[in-house]
């Protein structure tokens, strides 16, 4: 078998690309990680001594990446130990989870979760050989054995992967204890929540007049109409800045934004507290608060991020079962240019306003993301995002966006995982994906080594920092 | 003037991958082909001593990707001894409309069909030189010798090629008389039908009420209302199935499904019959009988492929006058988590069910289809289609679907072609692309080669025998 | 630093692939520049002594591509000296706003702006150096002495830069007075006219009621109604054929075509006359015209052009402040199967009529365009537009259209420029990723490099000429 790391790996073959790609790899491959959109829950570091838990759990368990995969090839989540939500009976011991995952680690080939796999197992664990039905229980073993060591917990890891922050994603009604207890420790690592009220905004989610009891308690504003729900929300917005927090993050099926009055919207708010709110409220709802978002972000300085173009929970039989995020988000095409156009008259000359877009739809890169990047001050395009977090996602991203909007109406890059030991992996595949994107602008003669060297610093390590306002 | 066919063609000219390529290409290059999918008339099997006609006959004729080209650049179809349906007068001459032919057989440069034409005109006939205006009627000799000798009948040839399984594609109103004539004979090639109802199916396709007839004089089942519709298609299947079916086909403009209620499909069912459906209501038809096509799969096991996204017979003129599959098909945007969201909750859990996509809107690729496949177990994707069944066409579909759907939500190759002598072609090129970008893999150091050489054997043979249950 | 203009620059940096690009390069560099669309303006050419004014005049100012990045990095387009529509003050020292782009060129790194600018600035003005605050003002004096050299007439140029001939762009009302003047001077250069009717048929374009009376009186024909619009319009394209029009060039936001009654047709007309027209009665009349236009085309041989999908001045701030082309045009999607299915069934067969398309939705190169332009005698496809004339959006292009399409459905290069300096550039970045492209599909023994020469001579310079039957 093959050395499973090559030091050149992901880099063209070709020598003289190759080798300016290492030129400029090796100078950005050790700057600090600056991880300002990210799903890790804060609880990992509020107790010095938190603990991962055993393979299954660490690796297999939380990765909807891994689950949908397996799930696709005819393999029952109940087999890999996941949880039923209504207590149906499932795998219970993990290393027979284990064992499935590893007779199946063949279908990661020449996939992103392969690639981030192999890093870390490799990286973290010491492990050099692909997982396969003969070595999963061995390879169990010297992970488990490593995860009880002294220095695995995870601040211990924040401090190892050189981490310089670290942002989480956070419900707008969360108390943000778990950050309080994270600064009253002392410890120095920086974890900033990031405010995402989608549960509040989002009339049709489940559970979301709970969600407005919770906000009122959590704010201490009690939430009776439209008026005092924008007070709510300003509220935790000022707690989560209070908490260090640069940045909001909202999620749409559609980037649609178009204004209601405030007799429009107080209606529908109150259509949606008696429950009789209809899906067209709900659309019409979540494009008036996205204006309402952005105008606090003008006001209070957060920096607005906007993902749209999933479609959540597909499956309804593994929803019913299983609950959200088990890989059944299924993207669908996306439209920017007419349904952002309110949003951008209103604040996207604004120059105290960050808009930081995402999607799921690479159509959208060359046709209206980087033309709006590349023209409206507030705009900045996120990286490639989720399915896209790839090499081959990135290719194209560089490829469709840069020549239109340059590097410096883009952000860098985010990890965006609930997998925090895949954090160093991601990052190395970005920079190295990054350094070799440029060797091929230097051997192609479109920009020279220096210019090169300072869009490498800049893609690893500037961007993120500044456009999040870090 | 250079080799015509170079052993290293189609390969990347980077030495390092150009040497993994060819390794990888060695070890697949002479597996037997599988032909699931394609429309070859199962009559040239029947019938031992089957000639091909003409070199126009065999070349030109039937080939509406070479028709459409010459007839972009402003060649009559008359011109090249097309059939007029409506009796108007064409050439006869074979050998002139081949001279038409040669002289603009510079327009495939660069196009599949030139390498498909070069790749067949030398292996079967021998012909070392690209086809000009000097040397048509030469060359037209040459293969017109060879088409007479006596190794030069399809049954010849499909052992000649090495094709262990080819389906044909059969109207659900096919008595398989031909494909009972080859069982009949003794010949051991295995040639099995398919199943396409669209023509039964599609309410507002020319001839639909003549479709419903010819079904119940095969099926011997009186259809006079949608009970008795699927009484006889059931009919149909089993007997397909009996005849060595593993497949259906279906094509349809949208990949759209809803249920009706049994009363709303025997309405519409009715109107269709008196001549006053709407095209509503062969939407709503179509959607509604891809859940029982479906249905159907679940119960009798033939896998279930689904073309969608051309607008038929595009240019009316050329309609009236040709008819159909005269290269005026084109294609238009395609949606399919939205619209396969109604069967995929009903079936595609469901173990016993395979459902193949295809389509010609490559943007849903990585958005939308590879996101399905990598998630439900009854969800494969078909091999690039039509116009992208081609070196570039490969090239993107490997790039934006295998990151997110694995090879193993794939099927690998259709050739898909009324054309059977350019079937090796096909297959020739479609491995020699699989090898190169598997070499690409090896060469960034994403995979090894170990795990590149199964991958091939997948992509080659493995996966498309497995996929139609073959 | 690094040699500023690399010989091989845009080419592969493999060594086999180099060689053949070089080779090929080489055969078409110096070929004459056929300028079939752009937007330069004619009266550089009617006055024999025209100048270009300061630096800042010539580069700046004029060219939104450069504007639109600066202005998305916070920097006020007050601060460019740009003059504003409603007299606001602005930047009046060229050198003060000189200064600003030099210091912010660096945003330009791998776009094709900052190619042509570092194109430009070594071929015609001597610098070697990229554009930085530290010689902003050396390079400015440098660039200043040699504006007022003698050579540097638009009509010195057009001798240097090899032009064969130059289409500008001019609306339906203009009277062609330069081109006249042009003519009249007796000096040899080619400069055609393009009618370009939009501002008079799209009836929600600010203006087009003093349009309308502009086109009476140059026209000669009182405009009274639909049929004195049309003999109007007739008349113009009568008027710009006898100056040696070839084309007519046509903007829509969509391909969307309709054919109107002549009752309907008048009544919106004389609802926008009377200005109670609404928006979807400018939609409809735009349809309908486009099939008008097209009609004429069949008529008097005008080479009809159609570019779609641009959301014009999508930054209403701007609009109001600068008015139109600030690099506030943001693409929307495109559709055109159906909705040229109406323009292509009544003239899409018909020998005399030929139709270039362009647009912003690099979707459609392959799934709609390339079949069209590969099977409608009518239809070409027009090179890559705006956003995409570049290299990356070159090669897209080659690598989506040429499969399906042939290079003989393609219609070579348009500069498309306002920039006029920037032709020989921009030119030569087509050539070059020409070249490259067909270097590429020898060295995968996809073509030979026989008819890869010839494909070249046809991409760099008979296509155009041709297409345009100049």
């Amino acid at each position: 078998m093959a050395e499973l790391l090559h030091p050149d790996r992901y880099f063209d073959p070709d020598p003289a690309q190759r080798a300016v790609a290492r030129e400029i790899y090796g100078q950005i491959a050790h700057l600090p990680l600056v991880c300002p959109h990210g799903h890790v829950d804060p609880r990992l570091f509020a107790d010095p001594d938190c603990r991962f838990g055993s393979p299954t759990e660490m690796f297999l368990i939380p990765d909807h990446y891994i689950v949908r995969m397996l799930y696709s090839q005819g393999i029952a989540m109940e087999d890999l130990a996941l949880t039923r939500r209504d207590g149906g009976a499932t795998e219970r011991d993990p290393r027979r989870a284990w064992q499935r995952f590893a007779e199946h680690f063949y279908l990661f080939r020449g996939t992103p979760t392969g690639i981030w796999l192999r890093e870390e197992l490799a990286d973290l664990f010491g492990v050099r050989q692909a997982l396969d039905r003969t070595n999963a229980q061995a390879i169990y073993d010297q992970i488990d054995a490593r995860l009880r060591s002294p220095d695995f917990t995870p601040r211990r890891l924040y401090e190892r992967f050189n981490i310089e922050v670290l942002s989480t994603t956070d419900a707008a009604t969360d108390t943000l204890a778990h950050h309080q207890a994270i600064r009253n420790s002392g410890w120095p690592g920086r974890i900033l929540p990031t405010f995402r009220p989608d549960a509040v905004v989002n009339l049709d989610m489940d559970g979301w007049r709970q969600q407005i009891e919770l906000l009122g308690q959590v704010s201490g504003v009690a939430v009776v109409d439209y008026h005092s729900y924008l007070h709510a929300l300003e509220q935790r917005r000022a707690a989560f800045k209070a908490m260090g927090a640069t940045a909001t993050d909202h999620a749409a099926l559609s980037a649609y934004t178009a204004p209601l009055s405030a007799g429009e919207a107080d209606a529908i708010f109150q259509r949606a507290l008696s429950g009789t709110a209809s899906a067209a409220d709900a659309a019409r709802f979540t494009g008036h608060m996205l204006l309402e978002m952005a105008r606090m972000s003008v006001e209070d300085g957060l920096v607005m991020q906007l993902h749209v173009g999933s479609f959540r929970n597909h499956n309804e039989l593994i929803y019913a079962r299983f609950g959200r995020d088990m890989g059944a988000d299924i993207p669908v095409a996306a439209e920017f240019t007419r349904n952002l156009h309110p949003l951008l008259n209103r604040f996207g000359n604004d120059p105290r306003f960050q808009l930081i877009l995402f999607n799921l739809d690479e159509t959208t890169y060359g046709r209206e993301l980087a033309p709006l990047a590349g023209h409206y001050p507030a705009v900045k395009l996120g990286p490639p995002w989720w399915f896209f977090d790839s090499l081959g996602g990135m290719r194209r991203y560089f490829d469709l966006v840069i020549e239109t909007a340059g590097i410096y109406n883009t952000v860098g890059f985010n990890d965006d995982t609930r997998a925090y030991p895949s954090i160093p992996a991601r990052h190395d595949v970005w920079r190295r994906a990054a350094a070799n994107w440029l060797a091929g602008l230097v051997v192609h003669h479109i920009v020279d080594e220096e210019d090169a060297a300072a869009m490498a610093q800049e893609m690893a390590y500037g961007l993120a920092k500044r456009a999040y306002r870090l």
